[in-house]
């Protein structure tokens, strides 16, 4: 069976699944009656409950971390998992954030008086349920609960099985939290326990969640995105291009080609295709590659890229580029180079190839700027700024739930109101249609 | 085999359908760098061209008709699939009320200058490829096919087998107007002559088409927002309710609830469930019968709201309402009546059957209206005006392109801009992420 195919599932853990998602949309009512203090109030608590019980998570990551050890996790997946007591504290941090940010909900998106004297009104309202499917990283656990119920909605979280005990341990605080300020509890839930068949229940359950959001590999993402009946907001795979103009400031392309590529490597807005512009490809490779390979990036080049960076002189390991290296999010210190002819090549290769995360050109010409920023069809186009920029963060949301690479309801980092829906309000005087 | 489940599919068949989404794909991006001058001016010379052709338009038409009555159509659906020359001029008028409207392309949505100097813009840019799945009706064709459009997209476009040689026929005329400007052809694509098989085709086109919005009965809503791997825009079913509040104006609520019910019948915004406040039930019912009563008006009621109508002399048919009625979408001159107890009753009614259309309450309790607009969740909720306003026109968004019942991306009446995605762009000076 294709490993991506949803397995059957046994009807007591379908039940189980089914029983959770719609106790959360039972409870969810009650949150969408709160109004920002009191949401803000909660999630103060439920930071300083977090700091309280510092031992008691800490104990049950110990656990998580002692069976990744026995089944030899790799390093990096191994950091994302495990939590101290100052991780902690960062975590309860991300919800005294969240605290901070205005609400999204009741917001007016627009509205007006029509001619017939109704006023119309299009607000933001909860969006209900979220169901939230990421892999082993109890800080998103937190996250994620701190930024929907400030968005007032219910949450259905399912982590990696490998942070069962840690997610399991954070959950109950929150949710003791919640019960304390006589709130249901199931407003926030979790199917960890449940396991990977969890999740196929989960995509199932429409009309109990109101929008699913995988964050993860490219493996999950495909999943949930082909198999699931709740609608999806897809996240994240960033087969990110830079393109160095002709008309370039090298002085700047150095500077941002490197910190796009390695200021962080793992991450969706990492730079994984150069396109250099072949009439100062022999002047800008060498200097757009000696700080790369200083780095330890290797070059995955085409030929024309291979003999400027061979040359070069840096030391650079060149491997010949494969019709994959343009596919491929490396997510590594691995970089595909192409020497592109003009900006028409330039703009051709992206469409070809790219995930419509985001892209960006280096350029001092305005026509070129403007017509990248225009043909370009990615969540974000950039004219002279790092890839590392495309992030909720930065943006100023204040929060990030992900960033969304499709094209409908949300396009780009998502932040509180990008988990909201929006209702149309119309109060009449007695109106009635001609 | 289950009616809605898709059927196995002839693989020629297949790649043809394939094949038309891929040339509306690759055709798209000629379209996206035109600006409104010249979109205006295309379907302006689209509606002359309908005119202009109108005899061959009818003619076809005069084949499906043909069918229609051999197959012993349903009055209503062949009064929907008739065309004659008035009738063709009137769908030429829709491209000219398209042309009228403002470009949504474009329209910067935010934008802010952040701390390090990057310029934040969201603008709105085309969706791409929109399918349209709908019935046996010809205006949709040319509709959907301008509103695309306008709005930047190209369409692939399947309206009902009934209405094969009007659709051909009208396609031709717009796509001879594509080609008479330079543009291709393929903007416009129908597949009508893959029957049913090519929608379950187009279902599966994901990547080459961005957004699938099915509009016509619940069955064919259900079977696309079930198995589409395709994005879908769910429009339509509206269970819709309206609250006669104690505090209601009886004159005003006799007046909009018959405007609800009677002023059209077979549309999603039409009342279906009429719930009425126990206080003041016995001086209401039989007035709000009364013009329900005269117009045909079949009463399906509870038990207490039956004993109301029994007494009020109006003659009204009064049927013992069942569990189901309070789940039916009539589209007919059928009206559910309930007596409900209080708000919390309504609301609570409300909650459990409405399909989240549009639901009204009618009261001058101030208290009640904002209790009702807060908590009901729906994407249209009114007070004091009948549900018939609920409606793209009336919005003043000038066309619509159907009802979105569902909370991602649009909710409520859809025009343009609803059918646009939106893209970041961010201009920098040589920005790096410290």
């Amino acid at each position: 069976m294709d490993a991506l195919t949803p397995t059957s599932v046994d009807s007591a853990l379908s039940t189980a699944v089914l029983t959770a998602a719609r106790a959360a949309k039972d409870a969810q009512p009650a949150l969408a009656r709160l109004h920002r203090g009191t949401k803000d109030r909660l999630l103060l608590a439920m930071a300083d409950a977090l700091v309280a019980r510092t031992e008691e998570i800490v104990a049950a990551n110990a656990r998580d971390l002692e069976a990744a050890d026995a089944a030899g996790m790799a390093a990096g997946l191994r950091d994302r998992l495990a939590l101290d007591p100052q991780r902690v504290s960062s975590i309860a941090q991300q919800l005294r954030d969240a605290a901070a940010l205005p609400d999204p909900v009741g917001e007016v998106v627009r509205g007006s008086v029509l001619d017939n004297g109704l006023e119309l009104r299009e607000v933001r309202v909860p969006m209900g349920v979220i169901g939230m499917v990421y892999e082993a990283r109890p800080n998103v656990t937190v996250d994620a609960a701190g930024l929907a119920l400030k968005a007032g909605s219910a949450v259905v979280l399912r982590g990696g099985s490998a942070a069962l005990h840690s997610n399991t341990a954070l959950i109950a605080v929150l949710r003791s939290v919640l019960a304390d300020h006589d709130l249901p509890e199931d407003l926030i839930v979790g199917i960890d326990a449940h396991g990977r068949e969890g999740v196929d229940v989960l995509m199932r359950a429409r009309g109990l969640v109101d929008v699913l959001i995988p964050r993860g590999g490219a493996g999950l993402i495909r999943r949930v995105v082909e198999h699931s009946l709740v609608p999806v907001i897809e996240t994240g795979t960033g087969k990110t291009h830079v393109l160095v103009d002709a008309s370039a400031d090298l002085d700047q392309a150095v500077e941002i080609v490197a910190n796009a590529k390695t200021q962080r490597v793992g991450v969706c807005n990492a730079l994984e295709t150069l396109l250099v512009h072949r009439d100062i490809a022999g002047e800008a490779l060498p200097r757009l590659a000696a700080p790369l390979a200083e780095a330890g990036v290797r070059f995955h080049a085409d030929e024309e890229a291979s003999a400027f960076l061979a040359e070069s002189g840096t030391g650079a390991e060149v491997i010949p580029a494969v019709e994959e290296d343009w596919e491929t999010e490396y997510l590594a210190l691995d970089l595909a180079v192409k020497v592109v002819a003009d900006l028409d090549q330039a703009l051709a290769h992206i469409r070809e190839h790219s995930t419509g995360h985001t892209e960006s050109i280096l350029t001092r010409d305005s026509v070129s700027q403007h017509r990248f920023l225009t043909e370009v069809d990615s969540a974000v186009v950039m004219a002279n700024a790092s890839t590392r920029f495309s992030d909720g963060g930065e943006f100023g949301f204040g929060a990030e739930i992900g960033i969304s690479t499709q094209k409908l309801h949300a396009r780009g980092p998502m932040g509180l109101r990008e988990i909201t829906a929006s209702k149309w309000l119309v109060v009449g005087q007695g109106q009635s249609r001609p």
